[in-house]
């Protein structure tokens, strides 16, 4: 259901977490915790506060956010067991549609990655397509542990900016 | 002079200002407001919080910083006069050696953006190398002034990280 701006400025906190908690993955605490830096001038200004809060808390609930995250083409999505969001999103990217051998590099680079880091590949998949999001994760894989991190993070931001405007009316 | 995150978070106000009020150009005022927000966990934080405080800030102000900006190698550049961080990013680009012809269609398309907007066209330019800032600037000169003020925002956002980066000892 979309929200006006001058609504969602006026909500109580439970209608509010009610309006936004989907847009960070499993996490409504981050919707929550934005309550209190209303009101909010624009999308733009909500958004950076959503930001600011989850880059204020610790790494370790970072960490949690991120491994709320579902493997990319993996078996949630196989399943039909991925929120909502995360199905539509997928499909933009191509990852309903793969060819056999594509589904299996995923699988074997989704594996590899999550036995390095100990989180899920997480990227904005309606920001790439199936062979950016495949160049993306080969790339990924062989970086810094603290890196990736923060690169999670920074594309859970854009997921959650690409949310933030199909739940707002304009 | 680089300023570990511990210093940042320890420093008075004016030590604080004195040490961030470079990341946005000509524009220590928002360093000044994010002051209220220490202590910052990483520089993610510290980023996160600087650009809420943009985003909150009204649209009249967020005008005025992205006019604070100089023109992409332009008659500032040409006389030696941009702020030290504008002279390096130009740099990196390739925007200190242009043939002439790319010289010309860059004033050009400055004039246009100008002409149309009100503000120059800003680009975070340690991301782009030359050819990828002339296509933006064909593309970016062709939308909305609403859409081109947020994309000015955002490029602001990425420069001010990257001039973080530099201030930050490991």
């Amino acid at each position: 259901m979309p929200h006006t701006l001058a609504q969602i400025n006026a909500y109580d906190r439970q209608a509010f977490v009610a309006a936004l908690g989907h847009l960070f993955e499993h996490s409504p605490w981050v919707a929550d915790e934005t309550f209190a830096h209303r009101p909010f001038r624009d999308a733009a200004h909500l958004h950076a506060e959503l930001c600011a809060t989850l880059a204020r808390s610790s790494r370790a609930l970072q960490l949690e956010l991120i491994r709320a995250h579902p493997d990319l083409a993996g078996r949630l999505a196989q399943a039909g067991r991925l929120t909502a969001e995360s199905s539509r999103e997928q499909a933009t990217a191509g990852l309903d549609r793969l060819a056999s051998e594509e589904a299996e590099e995923i699988k074997r680079l989704n594996a590899e990655y999550l036995a390095r880091f100990g989180f899920p590949f997480v990227i904005c998949a309606r920001l790439n397509a199936k062979d950016a999001i495949l160049r993306a994760m080969r790339e990924r894989v062989t970086h810094a542990p603290e890196a990736e991190h923060d690169t999670a993070i920074a594309e859970i931001g854009k997921i959650a900016w690409l949310r933030l405007l199909d739940t707002l009316k304009t």
